[in-house]
């Protein structure tokens, strides 16, 4: 099993350009000094979150003719959304397959891009996704577990290596694990001396586990489910994981009430609207500044989709 | 009275750099086909307004010596945090005056620039920052009433201008005029063609009552106020008023609750805190579509600090 390569992000930052956000490193004059903080903000990005550059990108990278047979994905957030804005772009068909308990504000989104969306009980859900690429002879893009979606979220470590050369921490959330895979495998080409931390909740730290046993260590699904941030309740795959081994230097964990409450910080503090999964990391800097490194840091904002009745409970 | 020309405004540009976000232009997935929405998001830069560059060009201009000598001005607002802001950054005094009903988390936040702040009564305000100003030998900095301020916000226009060269409307709050005065002096001067329209709340229109006139129309300072986008409570002076009549298009007035709406449409949409004199744009796109030209749209979202109260009041 190969890692992804400096190369590889390179010419999916070319690839990327014409639908994403090159999202700007976002001072925080509000951070403590002798730890100065950027936000990355990729809440930003037109479906709300980096999902957008691994999903455009596997789908740029597929041949226009197979491409245009149209692709699948099962996922109720933000890969859903971002495969459904891609095939928008590209003038393709998309199929999400969602489970029976995605939130309607979820599923109207989705159908707004254009796609068609097949509700299912959540363990059906992988299998109808493969039955439905079968039948169309459509692409499945998976969430993270591939080469083209990994080397698409490592544009955003590539952007930070350009825009503040001389950065020392850059801290990413973790779930499947394929944004701080392109991520690290960006930062330790271009930044070898930057270290990579990965953050999750500690009700879903099965990442952290495993790279403190050297192996993949499982948690059930319905132990990561406990926590609040949604978009961090996946497990890294054997290829995601291969990353982490490499290139990730720690995974720190921050408590649910610490997220809430980092959502709260990054609004008032950098107007921002962040996600749980995304504030996860300004939770990390608050919270855990023993654990780690010190210096210049970016912190990935990874999105900003929450609920408005979620939205309106943590800010009453 | 001359206005703003855009060499000065580029040299603006230059002097800002180091201390300014570039901010990006925000593709809107979610807007009107036939008027695609790109935000301006000034809510991101380090003070969370748009006055940061203004101020920042005003002390920037001032020679090295009477720099020194430090910076007053008046201000409950972000013009407030923009001057003891830039003054952190240049090294200098800030001394900067509010009135006794300011909240006290904005006396925080200026404070936290190590400005001095004297609280007085509101309409001692004026006089008190002049008398300081004389006592220290230092610089007022006045919040639009001048053209290295003017030029310094001007800089947002020549932004767009650059990133969005075939724009066909910016809408932009209007309030003393200092930004869309600048705003539009950059955009008629490199993309005529392109309207430039004013947003006022219905509550404080005095500009869009002027313009229509042809001449300054005062409102009182009681009826300004009764608007909750604080942050549009003042009107123009002689020389922002000569900018609107060169080079701005049109006013157009929004509801309360339609820019409380739209503080919770930009939230939940492009997932940014926008306070409500910067959410005013957006009102009107989405409800002035009859009186608005077609077109490609950018929106200036001024600021986005709002009191934590406020924000729980209007996402509840």
């Amino acid at each position: 099993m190969r890692l992804v390569t400096i190369s590889e992000i390179r010419a999916a930052a070319d690839l990327l350009a014409p639908a994403v956000l090159r999202t700007p490193l976002l001072p925080c004059p509000w951070a403590e000094p002798d730890r100065p903080l950027w936000i990355k903000p990729e809440n930003l990005q037109p479906i709300g979150a980096f999902k957008i550059r691994g999903a455009y990108h596997a789908l740029a990278r597929l041949p226009e003719d197979v491409r245009a047979l149209g692709v699948v994905a099962y996922s109720s957030g933000n890969h859903a959304q971002a495969v459904a804005y891609a095939a928008k772009l590209f003038g393709v068909p998309a199929v999400i397959v969602v489970p029976d308990n995605t939130p309607q504000v979820k599923i109207d989104a989705t159908l707004a891009h254009g796609a068609e969306v097949h509700v299912v009980g959540i363990t059906e859900r992988e299998s109808r996704a493969h039955a439905l690429a079968h039948e169309r002879g459509a692409t499945l893009i998976p969430p993270f577990d591939h080469l083209d979606v990994i080397a698409g979220q490592g544009t955003i470590g590539l952007e930070i290596a350009e825009d503040l050369p001389d950065v020392d921490v850059v801290l990413v959330p973790v779930s499947g694990g394929g944004l701080i895979s392109g991520v690290a495998a960006a930062i330790k080409a271009l930044r070898p001396d930057a270290k990579v931390i990965g953050v999750e909740p500690e009700l879903a730290a099965d990442a952290a586990a495993s790279l403190r046993a050297g192996e993949l260590t499982r948690w059930t699904a319905q132990d990561r489910a406990r926590t609040l941030a949604d978009g961090l309740r996946s497990e890294p795959s054997e290829l995601t994981f291969a990353h982490l081994r490499a290139h990730v230097d720690d995974i720190v964990t921050v408590s649910e009430d610490e997220i809430a409450a980092a959502v709260r910080v990054i609004a008032h503090r950098s107007r921002l609207v962040a996600e749980p999964s995304g504030a996860t990391v300004i939770a990390a800097y608050l919270n855990r500044q023993a654990e780690l490194p010190e210096g210049r840091t970016v912190a990935v904002i990874s999105g900003g989709n929450l609920d408005p009745s979620l939205l309106a409970e943590l800010f009453a």
